[in-house]
């Protein structure tokens, strides 16, 4: 494939910096591997028919009672009132079948309103790391991977997902980067991959999780192609595109 | 030491990401190692007794005829009607010595503006890394790391730095650091150090220096510890600390 005919691939590493991004013709895939997309690939996975994320824990109030699934979480921990936050293991059973979730995280559905003028929307998370792959390399158009990160800032866990997501567009050939943010989420993947786990041991959101005692949570979402699904946001909602 | 009294030690890889820093307590380093802290400290390394940073083309042309060397680069270029621009050999005679350079920069000098209510602001590059080291131990006061970056997004080289001196900064005990950019850098500087100009070689800016046939700035600036100088601002003009 000539160089020119490539589709172009860069790595946002936090919601500060998406603004300086032009995403209006590319696929914006939303990261917040800890664990917002990867809470939503786990729902899709077991069934869910769609996902609404909203920004405010006000606006998933407006959902409550009402035959949906409502889940808050901010700072780590389950909002007062709501039964479910973003634990994975909270999506992991037959109930959700075709159900809607109603979802608003600290930083991963904030990071989904933040690209609304993208062509499209898709979830990542290590989950769902070759389904997503392939089904964009399909739609032959221009990537931004966009990490949630943490309160605004760089967070490890994003990157190297970006990373791992960003060598296996390369590898494919039909994605270029003269981006640092790809290269530099590549070396880190390169680094951290043979045991993903330990390298994020000193890392700040790891941390928080750990005094949370969601170190289940930690591993479970750090795990490769669980889940064979691509969410991607149609109107207000998400669905699974395969 | 306990880990009590060790001091604070952070990464800020743009200045989009800068205010999220509190930094009224800390010592700031600027970092813009292609090619404006080179520079600086190439100019101190000669001789130079002064240097005034300025943000805007029009403040440095201020200057001009006055008896300064005046120095103005933008997009990698020196700009029309100057004589010097951002390369450290422009830097590298005897005439510098006892004058005062101003100077302004695309991404540099900038950074510098951006940084004002730090408690101090010091120069940092490869070329002063032990000096600058060895003078952050001695004011045993929390460091931010400033990235300069490229048009506000995260560069590799200045990164690259970032993880060079919080290494040696962290070895020494006497800092801590719980910020995943700081780890990052490290990594990223593990993966590079055996070759970095090789690894900078599909970097973004380093291509842009190829392409304006500066590949022998870009060599110098990755040199380790050429300049034993540690330029810190002192009201509006940086001075040589040791």
């Amino acid at each position: 494939m000539a160089a020119e005919d490539k589709k172009n691939l860069e790595v946002c590493f936090t919601p500060k910096l998406f603004p300086l991004f032009v995403t209006t013709d590319c696929i914006t895939v939303v990261v917040d591997v800890l664990r917002a997309t990867s809470a939503i690939c786990t729902a899709f996975d077991n069934g869910i028919e769609k996902v609404i994320p909203v920004a405010s824990v006000d606006e998933a109030k407006e959902y409550l009672g009402r035959g949906y699934i409502v889940g808050a979480e901010r700072g780590g921990e389950v909002v007062e009132g709501f039964e479910f936050g973003n634990s994975p293991y909270s999506y992991m059973n037959d109930s959700v079948k075709g159900q809607t979730l109603v979802i608003s995280t600290t930083n991963g559905t904030r990071a989904i309103e933040a690209a609304k003028n993208s062509h499209q929307i898709a979830m990542g998370s290590f989950l769902n790391l070759n389904a997503l792959s392939e089904w964009l390399v399909e739609q032959n158009r221009p990537v931004v991977i966009f990490c949630a990160g943490y309160r605004g800032r760089f967070n490890m866990e994003d990157t190297l997902f970006a990373g791992a997501l960003s060598s296996l567009l390369l590898e494919g050939g039909k994605f270029d980067s003269e981006c640092d943010s790809t290269i530099a989420s590549q070396s880190l993947y390169d680094s951290a991959k043979g045991d993903m786990y330990k390298f994020l041991e000193n890392t700040s959101h790891r941390n928080r999780l750990h005094r949370l005692n969601l170190e289940q949570d930690v591993r479970y979402c750090l795990e490769l192609n669980k889940a064979n699904v691509v969410p991607v946001l149609v109107d207000d909602a998400l669905v699974n595109m395969i």
